[in-house]
């Protein structure tokens, strides 16, 4: 049972803990400790099951949306008030940790099972969301993109790593495709969005502090880069007459922190990720390289100047070393602040909690950012041990899971009420 | 028929053009245009064989040794005295072009014909050798590798890319592998080597000239090198957070320049050919880094300085980021001076036969390292019209075909009358 202490009322570890343990079962290769729920897999859709399970338990009306979203909602005593919504998501990629999104909708669990048991009467109600597809089997955020309405029957059409195609898969779970465009929800009916994740990254961690309340989630530029230039042979070709398409290539990333240090901020980031060298033979002076290239800010202004000086020294450096240059962008996602009414909200009851806590952005993508379309988004983070994820070695001490849900429970509270 | 301009001998273009078109068909794949006669396939015994035919057709003793190198000779007039050797190689690499070692061995043959045709009586004995597996189907070099008495039975076990061990393929072909071990020649029976080649680089293709009059051949270092830091997440993690293994490859590959500058010379080379990062994802900081380095130089002091100064560099780099280092030695040839009383006799001759040449370094490895084991050597080079080698691209102006073979006759020519 849920209690009250110092006058708080008080989400309950141990079945929280319960439930991370039981849901971490569900897709578990006992082979390589990792968790497979990848979208649309039976694994993720036993998930799904389990999860409506437990909310039908904790009090909540249950229904599985068109695109497979599945929501549990408490109503609220005022009618037609618009809801808050906890939401985040039960897939995972393949070999994964037990919490990242699980953790989200679990603490989520456990408010919904507080403000029953309680019987807590919220003029609002309060709705708990497990997003399909966060992860991007097919693509990535198709859940939270349905409950946005930015789908298209195109999108359905999307393909997984082994050409498997959304439709057919959803298919073959029984759910109706076409339905996914009927998730939708219009923005009157929601008064705001909380999702608590784990950080995914190492700043709590080495600061130890419990909970991370997100201003903004980082904005990304994904690029494909390539530099062609002449492939030779490694030991009768002078240094002088070479074209060495990776030369190129180190010369880009020598400059990236002077890039970064001139043009951005605090939050920036840029990661050469992956590159592939033709022909790739130690004896043979590289002829191409293609490179990956991921440039994030917090500040829409800063990436946009970020990209433009990448782009001045990619074309600079192609034009010295006598390379042909080109690239791709595979993805522009703009930065999305938080509401800042919802940021003031979750430091004051930080405050109140007597949680140590750090504002801080979100480097990671999110199905927040997308829902900021319609709703005004919050983001808890708690530590990830050694900045670990997607991973079985994730990890979050319980203390921290306890203090991340504990402020997640009284700024939903705090937001249904008012 | 052979005969004289000028009052000097010359070798007859066309029927060594009909030579190399008509060797050319051997292996030729008519789909992807290249030649596959890889070391001790079926395409590679039937040029053997198709060489031996020629050789005897131009009046030379015929043989095939353990090895299966493919031995031609014309007795001198002086019994017991040494030989002088011609030799190159008639295998290829897998989608060959038509010259290559194929260009050596052909002229070579040209010049026992223009001996043979013309009865020039010499004092030495004149040799055509056709080396097995110089592109090193199972490691490379092992027919002057036999030849200089540097093989064991060990030797026979080594493999293809595909685990077919060389004593296996030796057998399949009707040869004896242990028979290699005698196709051992002790010192006393050369009186010098002589190898055409295609240059396999840019230099005299640049500058216009017919030959060029190998000095060196280029000592060869080849490492393995691995950074390991820590795989992290590219959007959660600040930069000052991060071990980017990737990153120690290029602030490495941006200080090569100035290590060459500052301890190399002329003919020194460094070349990153090969890198796989550990992920290797776009939204990943690199964890791991594996790439080769190729250090040459013609000089085995400043190759010793420069292999030294790119530990230390190394080294640096991998403190500074917090990186783990480690290599591996692939391999390390030592420089090979060709003979200087033969590099002065091709430039006579190029002098006497009014040929634009240049004195240069071999960048390349060439049967001729090996033998300098056992006896003195010489090298000439022909023109690769845009550096290009292992190509069905590969090309040498029919011109410079012509006096490189002239070239070659006529140092032959003096260096077994002497």
């Amino acid at each position: 049972m849920s209690g009250v202490t110092n006058g708080k009322t008080t989400i309950q570890l141990d079945r929280l803990k319960d439930d991370i343990l039981a849901l971490s079962e569900i897709g578990a290769d006992p082979d390589d400790r990792g968790i497979y729920r990848m979208a649309f897999t039976d694994a993720d859709m036993e998930g799904k099951r389990w999860l409506m399970q437990r909310m039908e338990a904790a009090g909540a009306e249950i229904r599985m949306d068109g695109a497979g979203n599945v929501i549990g909602r408490l109503s609220g005593s005022a009618p037609e008030a618009p809801a808050i919504v906890i939401g985040s998501h039960t897939d995972t990629v393949p070999r994964a940790g037990m919490l990242d999104g699980s953790l989200g909708v679990l603490c989520g669990l456990e408010c919904l099972r507080v403000i029953h048991e309680q019987g807590i009467s919220l003029p609002k109600p309060v709705e708990l969301i497990s997003f399909s597809d966060e992860e991007g089997r097919f693509g990535g955020m198709l859940g939270s993109q349905s409950f946005a309405g930015m789908i298209t029957p195109e999108t359905l059409f999307a393909t997984d790593l082994d050409g498997m195609v959304l439709r057919d898969a959803m298919q073959a779970q029984g759910l109706e495709p076409m339905e996914a465009l009927g998730a939708r929800r219009l923005p009157e009916s929601l008064a705001g969005y909380f999702e608590l994740h784990i950080e995914q990254g190492p700043v709590l961690d080495r600061s130890q502090e419990s909970v991370g309340i997100v201003e903004n989630i980082t904005g990304l530029v994904k690029w494909v880069v390539r530099f062609r230039g002449e492939a030779n042979h490694a030991g009768t070709t002078p240094m002088e007459m070479r074209r060495d398409a990776f030369m190129g290539l180190a010369d880009f990333a020598h400059e990236c922190p002077r890039i970064l240090d001139e043009n951005g901020g605090e939050y920036s980031r840029a990661t050469i990720g992956s590159v592939q060298i033709v022909p790739g033979a130690p004896n043979t002076v590289p002829g191409e390289v293609e490179f990956s290239l991921d440039v994030r800010d917090t500040d829409a202004a800063l990436l946009e100047e970020l990209t433009r000086a990448m782009r001045k020294a990619l074309s600079a450096i192609a034009r010295r070393r006598h390379l042909m240059m080109e690239f791709e962008v595979q993805s522009e996602i703009a930065p999305v602040p938080c509401d800042t009414g919802f940021v003031d909200l979750l430091e004051s009851q930080a405050k109140a909690l007597d949680l140590s806590y750090r504002r801080m952005p979100s480097g990671a993508a999110h199905d927040a950012q997308i829902v900021a379309s319609i709703a005004p988004i919050a983001m808890i983070f708690v530590p990830s041990r050694d900045g670990v994820s997607h991973s079985p070695a994730e990890w979050t001490d319980w203390e921290h899971v306890k203090n991340g849900a504990q402020l997640l429970l009284h700024s939903v509270l705090e937001a249904a009420r008012s």
